[in-house]
């Protein structure tokens, strides 16, 4: 139980002064509390980040949308061209004869290529050449995106809502826990907590990196309560809960693992503010052995009991 | 011949109480004898890793089964839509139409496109031009899960059947072996060597990080005899057989290494319990000499011969 | 602010002889000022790092070109053969017969087959079989290409324009400032920073790994300014702003960060030049706090404010 | 000039029993003198190994026969259904309809679909619903290998013919010098010399990794010289040429770095024999400064001159 490091040194790159201070730097779901203004429009640009992480449904309507307007360009196309120059076109209106230039678009950016229109003569033919040519490359491109966001690993982490500041061996733990709730295994977890406090009568933040009972797992197939033993060596040593809640303390988590089936590192991110641990608590044992193997209720994650701090 | 360390540290989250004793912790073909419950269905769910992971034969027939039932859904469309609607259908009974439309619908939803049978008016070409998008789009995923499995990276390492405790130098050594059945290269491995033990008279596991006599090698082209001197230092210190049996032990074994094919991290677990160690026993020496190479007869992974314990 | 190490070690390879000495060794982009000569054709070729890093215009033209090439080429080869063994052509000078031959064979490449024009008898049949499988093959590589290019990560980290030397606690620091202007998490993020310089009335150049006030972040959520404390330990202790000049120093900067959207290691590179380095300044503050949130002035990285060194 | 470590510690598990003495244990192109025996066949068997690194003709006749025999397969299939359930087949003799069975499957598995020929009835339209998925996956695969082994990364260093033991400061060292003769940037280089000596009147042969001046470099836009100082704590201290031949001495490097090209970890081996190393030499220094860069003759690389001992 032996406290190894409690540094004032990683403040990833937060600041020190308190006109960053009163505040949420991260918010629990990983993301962080900042926006970045005054930067020229193609050095903020990255296609593949906002293509990789929006929403499954932007990414459908975008493909949609994509794939109708790009056919309703090369209609026009067809339709100045003369829709004399494909054959089988048996629409009369002008209208419909854009929607057969539209339809066989279609059939042409696929490569479907039915054949009951098709292109005659040089330009329409050229255009045809063109348009395929774009649709492999177009959804080959909309492919590897589809794929890339589907297989993105993640690590789905799941957090105990609260943290709690308990009793821990004969001193107190400042302790919260994690499940991996999906069947994929991670390995080799690392983590760190650190932990940020306005200090006393100034304007600075102070920043420390929190000793841990223990920082790596080689799996974690169970739920995992990480501890920081809150030794005389600790910056909680001797704190109350109305200090936390004065100095604005928020701990920092910063998980990484390995993922095994998408075989890349993974990060999990969160946050507890002070007004989120409960002190003079500590969590329910959930392992039951039953038959030949474990199980665990991830159901039960926050459950808590009352458990006086030692003194 | 240093003991390196020997600490009380790693318990990977497999918990110290009781109620997790008396089974196999690690499954000898490294999956978890674990059950997780209580879990959401949406956060549980990680269709990639399902999908990356389920037997050659279950993603086939599923394949199968999604490329039927599609063409199923887009055939009734077609049929609701009426097949008046598609040129070249020579069909006459309901039945007989409905099964062009299948046919249809698979020519267009892999781009196919024979054109013998084409959509003619508004709705059937809206749902074909529809049905080819999807078709790529889906054939995209499959075609990447494909080949996401096919590429997979897994070190197929066998481990001996079971491990030996017998002399090591002037005292007695924890060993098994490894080899690498395949032609591909595994690099920089290493190895951790974790054990179990129930504590006596008491409702607690112990978990010990075995020093090994060497827990690295730059590459691994022949067969690895994985050793943990048992010095004064060692929790095996002084135990006999039957105590290891009383204490329930069991050796949880992690390799992990680069694989030059893929190019990628792989990883390895195994176990050994308590009854799956033969005392008194060495390993036979499998490395021959031959014209100007090196014989490894992998065959004979498990052969031991007697060999009387150093007291 | 302990100077923890600054040795002369690092020279990655830049050779310590004079005629390596006056000019820039790392251009401010990142690559290498450096020209290999008399190196065999395919010992030197890499089609893949090529097709890769060439620029967006020139691998659309690359494609463009080959697609033009290699329909003219089975043009030609169904000219050779006699259109007479494709169906449906309707031209009847031979260029006109020519361009179908190229429109078809544009068809049969893309697996887009229309059917208007189709092959008939063995040798049209057997070139256009071919043709087909060569276009699938050739497209996914492009397509491999593609979508390589698109999502190769890039950390397009923005360097302050100049570096300052100005006061840092109760000593002075040799300081510059990075920023990630996309919106991509960069995660895990080292920075080293080495020092090259000419030494007094020798031929030879002196390398020196600078210490840093803090080499290592989790995440860099906002700008980072990263100090090198000039102690008496620094390498760069007692020197003036002509003595940089005079020995030619070059401040080469690299920086390695987990990037979150790619799931890969991303690298920067950069350099200062003495001539680049601003005496007697400090940067300028530039987070805000508004709202509930953190703003960062991305365009004021490069603002400065004099500052007098310590003495 | 210190050196750092030079225990007997990494033998690669290359055994230490001397029926393995007297030969060479890595080829120069890095690839191990073994053999492996009595490996049950699909315990050996890696699809994706063998595909990703065999020849590119071995891959591209394999994918060849096997396009021409799924061909085969299938007009085999359609024969026997009964060319009469094609439309458009125009062939009379038995050969002829094969052929054209032949042709239409071709067209099927690619999705090409001119409809020249197109399916009419169920049997050939199922054949052709399953063929054309088929195809459609089994070209993934086909695609997801040729860009594997088009993107696969690979670090082809160039080594020195031979390395020299020659005067290095007051005392001697052993050296060999390398070089990237492409132009992607190699970043991170580590490299390991590890050396093998059969122990004298002895079976057992003894491993020592040796230390250098220099096992790290950030990048490697030069030549670099790697150089194990040997002080009278090498294991070569002392020995002379005739000695390490009598020893059968064998040095293997092992070198790793990231490659920029392909973001991904490249590993590089090769060995020198004791016969393979010019005593009393160094390299010539070949670098040049031409304008504003630097200038590498690659060309020269093996390029010595006599320099006597230091003794």
């Amino acid at each position: 139980m032996a406290t190894r490091r409690s540094k004032k040194f990683n403040d990833f790159g937060l600041g020190t002064k308190n006109d960053t201070g009163g505040y949420r730097a991260l918010n629990k779901d990983g993301s962080f509390n900042v926006k970045k203004i005054n930067i020229p429009f193609f050095e903020r640009l990255n296609f593949f980040h906002s293509l990789i992480t929006m929403s499954w449904s932007r990414f459908f309507v975008l493909i949609l949308v994509a794939y109708f307007g790009i056919n309703i360009l090369f209609a026009s196309i067809y339709t100045v061209i003369g829709v004399e120059n494909l054959t089988g076109i048996v629409a009369d209106g002008s209208f419909d004869q854009f929607m057969e230039g539209f339809f066989f678009s279609a059939q042409t950016i696929t490569t479907l290529g039915y054949g009951r229109v098709a292109p005659m003569g040089y330009p329409a033919n050229i255009v045809a050449a063109v348009e395929s040519m774009m649709g492999l490359l177009g959804f080959a491109l909309a492919t590897g995106l589809l794929y890339g966001r589907f297989s993105r690993p993640s690590a789905k982490i799941r957090y105990s809502e609260n943290a709690v500041i308990g009793p821990y061996h004969d001193i107190n733990g400042f302790m919260f826990r994690v499940v991996n709730p999906q069947s994929n295994q991670l390995l080799e977890l690392e983590v760190q907590v650190n932990l940020a406090m306005q200090r006393k009568n100034s304007e600075l933040r102070d920043f420390y990196s929190l000793e841990l009972e223990r920082d790596k797992v080689a799996f974690m197939p169970y739920m995992w309560t990480i501890v920081h033993p809150i030794s005389d060596k600790s910056p909680l040593y001797g704190l109350t809960a109305a200090d936390l809640v004065e100095k604005d303390a928020e701990f920092v988590i910063a998980m990484r693992a390995h993922d095994e089936s998408s075989s890349q590192t993974v990060y999990s991110r969160s946050s507890y503010k002070a007004t989120e641990i409960e002190w003079g608590k500590k969590f329910v044992y959930v392992v039951k052995r039953e038959n030949n193997g474990i199980v665990i209720d991830v159901g039960r994650i926050d459950e808590m009991e009352t458990a006086p701090l030692n003194t």
